[in-house]
């Protein structure tokens, strides 16, 4: 029995994936017709989990609670999903620490508040944990999972066993990092497009168009530490950098770059050595976004 | 007749393209072995290219001359993609500026020089212009197009409508902007890349799979924009910006954020406004997510 503690897109997305994944969900959303909504948000995700081969004979059967102590009390795993407020989360997560028996792990949805933080108010926060998802949580496979100071790593390790066992791509952190790692990554991207449309630089079409038509097109296949390396040829990352470094200093964005020191540069080439060729590695890029493009067309077209 | 100079992997991937869209190629390029290089970048080339619909039998014929002279002297068009190198940029382009007739538009692969810097010592820069495309150039639709100070507006026009006649995405700026369009946003979230590794806050393998598996996904079929307008639910992009506003100045990146004026907030809010609901975008994503996911599946499995 999983926990789905608020219901909003990020909880019930989560509910639609655990249910689809063939658990039973028992949810609780303080927030008026809660319960309408959340069914709403599950039976609009359900074709697309039928259609990634979750068919409804498999699925788990959902239930709202009418309090959080009902929700929780027969729960192996909790998923908070409260709304986005460090204060919220503190008392919510002071609350289930407390409500849970001690053998739940309660993870936490947040986007960007460290558990360190949130976890504060709890008397033990040793079973307090961030897994946090992508929108929508039942479609974007990645979850960062990562304690606070206070989190056992048995948790951290349990909540990134959990997530695996259903299906999901788990980056298991063993220190904090504010924003995580993809929404640093993310918002970077996102503030400098902020920053272009405040100085005039570009519109909010031209931004979107250059990621969906450009360099989207490859990240769905080779992130992009992969990608600079095939950029640098038959020579990858080394090459890459020793060519381009200079560069890093260009006036290309608004955030500076760091210093490209030799621990820097050996870093970033042994991250992304590999035993596959560059040829290999280039035709799995040009099948891979051949079929992307086709993939966007179709779902474009409806 | 395209000339295309310079035949590395750009120069090498645009003739592949020019070539499958019938266009007869003359390709120069002063390396050694440039001849047996291109023709193995355009034989790779070749079953993506077939792929995409484009047969044998609709190709144009690729020429290699001995000299520049040679190549552009019955050009219509002429792409430039020779190594990035401001000095060497500047000398190729006044050459080609003086041997080109006056109704050829000389177009420069350059990933960052602005055309203003690099066309200096052209006698006549008015037909100079950057057709920035992305590798792999016969892949990715996206060529941003954006002229110098001393460029005519209608070659700006005219590269833009060349490039589309032949299937490209283009990008048309009437203005320059260090670094373009795509390269400011893919460079931000690159420079945080590299102070994350250099900070010890994840690995290069943590950082690709955090794109891969994540909001990687979702830029092929939706930009950073309209990503954020759908991560609003149904009050798109005004209740994203409202809500989660104050966590622009959270440090989830390096990079400041700008200050949310109404007028940003409101540049934001317009640039995303559409006739489309919200149910007919989430739909369209998840139905793009389901496909990318495969895609990238299969050609992993290759």
């Amino acid at each position: 029995m999983i926990a789905c503690i608020g219901a909003g897109v990020i909880g019930g997305g989560w509910a639609a994936y655990f249910l689809a994944q063939g658990h039973d969900v028992v949810a609780w959303d303080p927030g008026p017709d809660a319960e309408a909504r959340l069914r709403r948000i599950v039976e609009a995700a359900r074709p697309a989990l039928n259609s990634l081969g979750l068919p409804d004979d498999g699925w788990g059967s959902l239930t709202v609670a009418g309090s959080l102590a009902a929700a929780v009390q027969d729960a192996d795993f909790v998923q908070e999903s409260a709304p986005e407020d460090l204060e919220l989360k503190r008392s919510l997560l002071a609350d289930l620490a407390a409500a849970t028996g001690p053998d739940t792990i309660v993870a936490s949805s947040t986007s960007g508040f460290p558990m360190t933080d949130m976890a504060v108010r709890a008397v033990d926060a040793s079973r307090l944990v961030v897994g946090h998802p992508f929108n929508p949580p039942y479609l974007i496979p990645l979850v960062e999972v990562v304690g606070g100071e206070a989190t056992a790593p048995a948790v951290v390790k349990g909540a990134a066993d959990f997530y695996r066992s259903i299906g999901k791509s788990v980056i298991e952190m063993d220190h904090e990092v504010p924003g995580f790692v993809a929404n640093r990554l993310q918002e970077a991207l996102w503030r400098e497009a902020l920053h272009m449309v405040a100085n005039g630089d570009a519109t909010v079409e031209q931004i979107d168009a250059s990621i969906t038509e450009g360099p989207g097109l490859r990240w769905p296949v080779h992130g992009p530490c992969r990608t600079f390396h095939l950029a640098g040829g038959e020579g990858g990352m080394a090459h890459m950098l020793d060519h381009f470094g200079p560069s890093l200093q260009a006036p290309w964005t608004r955030l500076g770059a760091p210093s490209l020191t030799p621990e820097l540069r050996d870093a970033m080439v042994d991250g992304t050595a590999t035993d596959r060729s560059f040829a290999e590695l280039v035709a799995e890029r040009d099948r891979a976004v051949i079929a992307i493009r086709r993939a966007v067309e179709d779902a474009r077209r409806g």
